[in-house]
Order: C-alpha cells, then sequence, then structure tokens
C-alpha cells in the first residue's frame, strides 16, 4: 500500500486488515495512481503465475494524484517496482500448498481436531531426515568430534564411555588438521584435502583421473547449479536446454537471471527417458527464433520423474552437446538411488568415448554436481555438495572462483560430510559393519517404500505409474474426469492443483502438481517422494482417490 | 583457446603451455575471428579491472575465418562470451595477494627455507578461528550434542566423563525439538523457533518489541545482502548508496546483478563517520543523472575503516532515508566488536524516533544483518546468519520468502549456533562462567592487539590511523613516496598494490591494499586485521616498513 494510503486509514488498522486477508480490498479502494517517471513493467507472460499477475495493480504513469505527496515518497518498496526477474521466478516444491501444509500442521499441533488425519505428512519434498531416515552414525560421529574437538583429549572416554571407533577419531583429526576449524573461512572453492578424496572417489567411480583443482565444494548441488547458471547467462538470449518435467531450481534461476529456458520433453512413453529427437528438435526451434544455445541440463536419476538413464542414452547427450557445442550440465545429486540397472556417470561415460575416439570429445565441457542431501546420506540440512568441471577454458574458471569467492566459501561441516559420503568406512575399517548394515538399511526401505507405492498407484483408477527405477519420486500420471476439471478452472485453478489441494484437505498428505515441473499439454500428474514410513499414509491416498473420483465422476 | 586453436597446436602440447602460463600468448598466435553473431561486449569501465581488460581480446564480428569450423563450434564458453556482469565483478578480499599469500603458504608446507619469514599472516580476512581465536566451549558442545544426538543417551557420561553441563544438554534437546534433525531441511527462511530466540535478542537489544515472522535466517550476512540486492534491483539504473571504502561485496554483488553503485564517501577526519552531505551529493549527483537510488547501505561497526557510529550519525542517516524513501540496509556484523562508546543499532534507534514523533518514520524500510562470523563467536566457516525486515511490504516479504525457498534453507547447524550467539548462558546458569571468562578474554585479547598495532602505525613513517574504534580492523592512510609510486606504475599497479605485494614477499604479512574498498583520489590505504596472535608480526611490518621507504626515498 503506499504511503498516502496508509496515512489516509492509520497504519494500525490497515495492519489488524492486513492480517485479517483484506489487503487487496483496501489497496482498491485507496491506491492513489503512481507517479513513479517509469514505463510499466512487463510481466514475461510464460513464467509470471496466476497469483501474481492478479496481484498486480497496473502502474499509471504521469497521472493526476489525489493525494499530497512527493513523487519521490511513491517508490516504496513495492511487489510492481522489485526486480522484475525475481518476481516472475516460479518455485512450486516450496509454494502455495507447502505453505498450506505448514498452516495446517501448525492447527494439528495446537490441538485442532477438527481435521480428517492426525498428522501431515510432507511428500512434496525430498528431505530424508524430516521423515523417516536416520543419519548414518559414522558420519555424525566424526561431525561431533569437528563441532567439539576438545573431546579427542579423551579418547578412552570415547572409545570406552560412548563406543566411538578408533577410524572416527583418525577421521576427525584428519578433517580438523586439514580444516584448523570448522568454525574458519577454507579457501573460496573447498578445503584442498577434501578435494582430493572427491577425486580419488571419482576415479575409483568412472575408472578414469579426477583432477582435485577442478572440482569446486558448494552450499549442496543448488548452489552449484546457481553458479553456473551464472556464469552462462550472456545476456537474455542465452539459452539452456531444460528436461521437461523438471526440479523448478533451473527454471527459477534463469527466470532471476533472465536466461532463456529452452524445454524439452522427456518421453514418458521411454520411462522418461531423454528422447534425442525431442533434444534436437527444441534446439533447432530455439535456434530458429534466435536463442543463443549454450548449455543442456541432464537430470540423472531424474527429479521428478525418478527415471534413470542407460548408457546409451547418456552416450546421446554427450554426442549431441559435442556436435552442437553445449556445456552439459549433469545433475547427479540421486546417482546412488538407483533400482533398477546401475547409475552411469556423464564423466565415466564420456572419458570413455574420449579414450575410444582419440580428439573426437577433447572439447566436451561437462559440470557435473553431487550433494549430501540425497542418496543414503539425506543430509540436505547440512548444505553440501560439490561440482566437477571437465573440459572449461580456465580463464571460465577463474571467472567461477571469483563468483564462489563473493559469497566466501560453503559451510565447511558440510565440506567435511562430502568427505565422509565420497570417502566411507571400507570392510575391515572398525565402522565398516554398522555402517553397511545402516546404509542398505536405509536403500532397502527407500527400494520398499516405492515398490509399495507404486503397487497401490496401479490399482488406483485413472493413474498410470512406471516402475520405480531411481530418485525418491515416483511421478505418476492422473487422468481426471471432466467435472474435476470444471471444479477446479471454477476456482481458477489448475485441475492437477486441484487435486493435490483435496488431497491435502483430505488426508494431510502435501505432494506437488506435475504443472510445477512442466508436463506436456492434456496431460496431469503429481510427484511425490517415497520417504514417508508405514504404508498407512499410502491407504490414506487412495481412499480419498476413489471418493475424489466417484464425486466428480 | 578456440576449438580451432586447439585443433591446430595439439590438445596435450595445449595443456603443457597453459600449465607454464604462456596461454594468453598462445591465444595471440592463433585466436581465429570469432563469428558469433552478437555484438561485441562493451565493458562498464567503471569497475571492470585492469587485470581483465588486459585479458579481453576483440571480438570480432562476421569477419572471415582462417580455420574451418562450424559457426557453433565457436561458442566454447569463454572469457568474453560468459556473463558480463560476473566477469565484471571484482572482489579484492580474495584476490592476486591472497592467492600469491596461498601459494607461498604452501611453498612453506613444501619445505622452503628460501623465503626470507617461516610463516605467513593472513590478516587480509576476517576469519578469527584461522588464527588464534578459539571457539566458545558452550557453543561447540551442543553442537556436537546436535551433530550426534546419540550421545543424550548418555547423559551420565556427558557430565560426569566429558564436564558437558546440564544447561548444555538441555539447549541441545530444546533445539533438536525444533529442527528434527539438522541435516533435514528447515523451513525456507529457518526454525521458527530459532527466529522466536532472535526477536526475544533484539527485544532485549533495543528495548522494543520483535517479530519472528520478519525474521529470515542466511547462511552468513553475505547471503542475506544478496538475496536483498537481488529485490531491490529493478533495472540497470536501479541504484543503491555504497559507503566507500565498503566491503566488496557490496559492490561485486550490485556488478552481478547489473545495477548502479553510488559511492558515498566516508569522512576519514571524522574516524571515518558518516559525512550527511556527502551523502546528500551523491545520492543529488545519481539522481540528476537518472538513477533511481532505492537503498542505502551503512555498515556499523565499519568494514574496512573500523569506524563505530554515533547514535546522532545514526538518526541523521534514517532521517535523510525516510525523506528520501530510500532502503536502509544496516550490516551490523560487527555489533559486538566495539572498543570505543557503545553499539547503537539502526532498529532500535529507527524504533526510538517513531516514538518521539509519531507517524513520522513509519514508512521507512529498514533490514538488519548480523552474522556468527564475527564478534567473540568467529564462527565464519559454519555459514550462520539472519536478516530482520521492518516497514517492508507484505508482497515484497513474500518475494523474499520465494526467493530464498529457491536456495531451500540456511545450513540448520548454522542456524542453530545463531541460536547460541543471541541467547548464549546467563548468570547463574551451569556453563555461565566458563563462557564469560572465554567470551571476555577474546574481547580483551582484540582490544590489546588492535591498540598494539595501532601504536605501531602511530610510530611509521608517512602512515596515520585512527584509534580502533570498532570491528576488527584497522585502516590506516599511508603515504608513499613519488618513487615507490613510479616503480608501481612501471610494475602496471596501484601504489598500495605494489606496497602490499612488496609487505607479502617480504614478510609472509598479507594486507588488502585500500583500492579493493575504495578510497579518495590521491589517497591510499590498507586494512589489516588485527587478529593475529602475538607482536612479532607487528614488528616484521615495521622493519619492512622502514626499509621500503628508505629505499623509495
Amino acid at each position: 500500500m503506499s504511503r498516502a494510503g496508509r496515512a489516509l486509514l492509520g497504519a494500525s488498522r490497515i495492519a489488524d486488515l492486513e492480517a485479517a486477508g483484506l489487503r487487496r480490498s483496501l489497496v482498491a479502494f485507496s491506491a492513489p495512481p503512481s507517479t513513479r517517471l517509469q514505463p510499466p513493467h512487463q510481466p514475461n507472460p510464460n513464467n509470471l503465475s496466476r497469483r501474481l499477475s492478479l496481484r498486480h495493480t497496473p502502474r499509471l504513469v504521469n497521472s493526476s494524484r489525489t493525494f499530497a505527496t512527493t513523487a519521490d515518497k511513491m517508490g516504496r518498496l513495492n511487489i510492481n517496482n522489485i526486480n522484475p526477474h525475481v518476481r516472475a521466478a516460479e518455485y512450486a516444491v516450496r509454494g502455495e500448498l507447502a505453505v498450506k501444509s505448514e498452516e495446517l500442521r501448525a492447527q494439528l499441533s495446537k490441538g485442532d481436531t477438527g481435521l480428517p488425519f492426525d498428522h501431515v505428512i510432507s511428500a512434496n519434498i525430498g528431505n530424508p531426515q524430516q521423515l523417516d531416515q536416520k543419519p548414518i552414525t559414522f558420519f555424525r560421529q566424526v561431525l561431533s568430534l569437528l563441532e567439539n574437538p576438545q573431546l579427542l583429549d579423551k579418547e578412552d572416554v570415547l572409545i570406552n564411555g560412548l563406543g566411538y571407533k578408533t577410524d572416527v577419531i583418525e577421521r576427525a583429526k584428519f578433517l580438523l588438521k586439514h580444516c584448523g576449524s570448522v568454525g574458519a573461512y577454507s579457501a573460496s572453492s573447498g578445503v584442498y584435502a577434501i578435494k582430493e578424496s572427491i577425486a580419488k572417489f571419482l576415479e575409483r567411480r568412472d575408472g578414469f583421473p579426477a583432477d582435485p583443482s577442478k572440482i569446486y565444494l558448494s552450499a549442496g548441488a543448488s548452489s552449484g547449479v546457481n553458479t553456473l547458471l551464472h556464469i552462462l547467462a550472456e545476456s537474455p538470449k542465452s539459452g539452456v536446454l531444460v528436461p521437461i518435467p523438471q526440479y523448478p531450481l533451473y527454471t527459477a534461476t534463469l527466470s532471476v537471471l533472465n536466461a532463456t529456458c529452452v524445454p524439452y520433453y522427456l518421453d514418458e512413453h521411454k520411462a522418461w527417458g531423454t528422447d534425442l529427437e525431442a533434444i534436437r528438435s527444441s534446439h533447432e526451434k530455439a535456434k530458429s527464433e534466435g536463442v543463443d544455445v549454450r548449455c543442456i541440463v541432464i537430470i540423472n536419476p531424474g527429479n521428478p520423474t525418478g527415471a534413470s538413464l542407460s548408457e546409451a542414452d547418456v552416450r546421446a547427450v554427450i554426442d549431441f552437446a559435442s556436435q552442437e557445442q553445449l556445456v552439459i550440465m549433469a545433475d547427479e545429486v540421486y546417482q546412488t538411488n538407483v533400482f533398477i540397472g546401475q547409475f552411469h556417470s556423464f564423466k565415466g561415460v564420456l572419458r570413455k568415448m574420449q579414450q575410444e575416439n582419440p580428439g573426437k570429445y577433447d572439447d566436451v565441457e561437462l559440470a557435473s554436481l553431487h550433494s549430501v542431501s540425497k542418496g543414503m546420506v539425506g543430509e540436505c540440512g547440512h548444505r553440501g555438495g560439490y561440482f566437477e568441471l571437465v573440459g572449461f577454458d580456465a580463464e571460465v574458471e577463474a571467472a567461477i572462483y571469483k563468483f564462489v569467492s563473493i559469497m566466501l566459501c560453503a559451510p565447511v561441516i558440510g565440506q567435511c560430510l562430502v568427505e565422509l559420503m565420497v570417502n566411507p568406512p571400507q570392510p575391515g575399517d572398525p565402522s565398516f559393519e554398522l555402517y553397511d548394515k545402516e546404509y542398505n538399511g536405509i536403500a532397502n526401505g527407500l527400494r520398499e517404500r516405492a515398490n509399495a507405492l507404486h503397487k497401490a498407484f496401479e490399482q488406483m483408477e485413472g493413474v498410470e505409474c512406471g516402475e520405480p527405477q531411481g530418485s525418491m519420486y515416483l511421478f505418476p500420471t492422473i487422468t481426471l474426469p471432466q467435472k474435476a476439471k470444471d471444479a477446479a478452472a471454477a476456482e481458477g485453478r489448475k485441475p492437477d492443483e486441484f487435486y493435490c489441494m483435496r488431497l491435502l484437505e483430505a488426508t494431510g498428505v502435501c505432494v506437488v502438481p506435475g504443472s510445477g515441473f512442466g508436463q506436456k499439454e492434456g496431460t496431469l500428474h503429481f510427484r511425490t517422494t517415497f520417504l514417508a514410513p508405514g504404508t498407512e499414509w499410502v491407504s490414506r491416498i487412495t481412499k480419498f482417490h476413489q471418493e475424489f473420483m466417484d464425486k466428480y465422476r
């Protein structure tokens, strides 16, 4: 609300009305024409949400004024004069449904018994430790010593009183030797010894050497994606090929950067694999429209789709990127969440192709990202991750280094957790047996829950869902009756949003509508994690679904 | 280097040459004219560094080609086609001198005895725990339990074996109750109970209520600054008043955002206080040039200056910001590092002014930032911080919430450390005595070292330095002989850069030249922390200085 509007009504009265959600009507009542001498904002119709466009009040330029204020006082920060690219960004994973689910959780914790469920299930976000997943003991024991190195003066208490094994103590000493203190900034790209551990892990994983100086620690993979997209975005014409459906970090960041998202559809009929013809045609179309396409994003295993790419698919993407001189951004944060077949890293496949075809793929530019957030580690609250660069120009690397320097460094305790993830206890180590048991227990639990959920979906009317392959998600297709679509339209919602909102209200289960990730016109989906323990919540979904279908049939 | 250039020379030979630092000459030899059909990049002459401009090879458009490649193959990512705003950003704190100091440290650790010093002193960066500052025991004991909650099953061992007090255990339980696990994502703006603790701290500090829902946890204050500047930057004309000298986070981020930095000079003759006339005239000048000035940044206590503002100074800035409808961004990360007088928070002073002048300052928009990185906490590696918003429009707050959601949440263990900082043990609590002793020990040590360093500067020829007032830095003026300036020019360096480079090479002491922060034309400074223990390193500086002055007199 404008300063003038406030003066007229009195601030405390306005605060009351705002608290009561009556803000918009107040604006309609009192908003004086803006006198800011700037052209009105032109929102990008492609990625501005319905909600935001409803909110925008038109900006009037140089028109007569109702209230006596000076022009500069009208400049107060408001939704119409902030960064239009931030305004336009959408991020559904933490959007309206997530906010609503938190409200319901708060209602329940205040003792509200009027809801048809007694707890909220956050199946909207891959947050393993919010649900059933326990942290791995070895990791957390080491971290406890890093946080309180004074404990290392009492080794006998650690070992005999607390059951810490000697390898826990050794690893803590190793990390402290190289970090100094986890409370000190590290080098901008991370602690060098940790980068060496990552390089050794990559060598074991891929069978090819890795260079620690090309590895950058980051605050989760998200921060790495943010860095790389910042570097790539030369102008609004700079384009990035992004899979649809996709994790909305990509479209949101490209929106903030005012660069161009070039969507390409994944093939639902091929278990959500990459479809090279679809990639090629999106690329050609974008180029013909003057877009300077410079990068292709691949999420493997897929989010939200759960797909796990074959080696042939990976090869095809690398070959295409090489031909078209595209940077490959391989988001591989789910690399250990694979249920069918095995994970094929872009780095490993690229090195093989380079070996098989000397010279042919030497110029391929690849950034591959990983994180402690997912997999059996599941430590997303620690914000640890890294990316490895292959084939990047040295001056571009220097610019990346400078960019990460501005934010100083990734959280150091998160860096240490990356070290533990890539260098876990080995057979024969004192902590191995427990580590192995915990790790496999989590892996098996995820597989079982994925299969149980998949089985439930198979039996639901109008729901189709491929076999679980990888990551932490299922992304079923839902076919809704026309009456449900009409009811959604009457509420001003997309049909999948409408379905997910009703599901949340009826069951307390929060999932994300497919429209938050992108989906082919005319198709509807939702994404659910399979992290929540037990099967009771699954039966809540099937029961709701049957009632929903009956109601709108 | 272009793909074609690589093909001509052979990749392995190029790698050798690049490793030998011969990259630039290779580019000069082989670079084919670019065929990218875009206008050449026009760097902003105001913030493009000398070094980078030397590196830029001109981009030729549509000219004839020497090598047979297709146009799109020339698009490989290089320094000339990355994001020009990232390229233009400068960040001196971790620039050339810092890199050189790390090289020297590596030389020493490899046993090199040919250097005139046996260890490097990193006085270039406020990194307390890299140097002498020990973490506070209470904080780290709690964090160790958060990282390994299994320890809470063995309270007797904790208490009798490890000396943990009961308040440590209680606090860990409180935080775990509200976080769930520190390995889980929190709400995007932080754990609500932690925001409540911060609000109570602000109430105690300022004597006025604070609203937890207006508090956003961030990954250090830097991430908060990044968020707020993102929101403010509507267009390249959006301007932010930034003090000069300043912490280069501000100019670097504005550069990345392609927004306008409106510098205003601090008054060295008034102990680097704010000079309202200087602010006003910078503001007027920018407005007259069409800049849409929307924010004023204040760093109090000052970085790099060490200034601590009087209440009158804070009042004057608030009054000015109110008149000109500017958002106030108060960077108050050094609020506990005050040696002279006391800290006056912008929030507290604003609330007083609102109380004294009903209605007059109700529309002031203030964002104040704090962090666990500095002060007696000194936990910068944990990347914890927060900002509080006052007077912001609800829709703007929603945009801020959405923006921070894209990066998911601040590191949860860092959020817990914020809680500990704002809610430390109180008199009567079991951990209070040790906490108090450690806290005061650090505070006194900083004060003593600041005074010792100041005393040394006072005795150095051509060096002037005000009494230490606050933060972790001194920022002396240096007056160098003309011969030194000529020698600097011959090396293509600014005189203060030249001085700092010679200081590093002769003594191993790394400081940052004033030009990295901005300084008035014709003046020279450097910034040094006073974190390093002992006085031996100070005498290294005085000895070097005398020899430098003698050499160039």
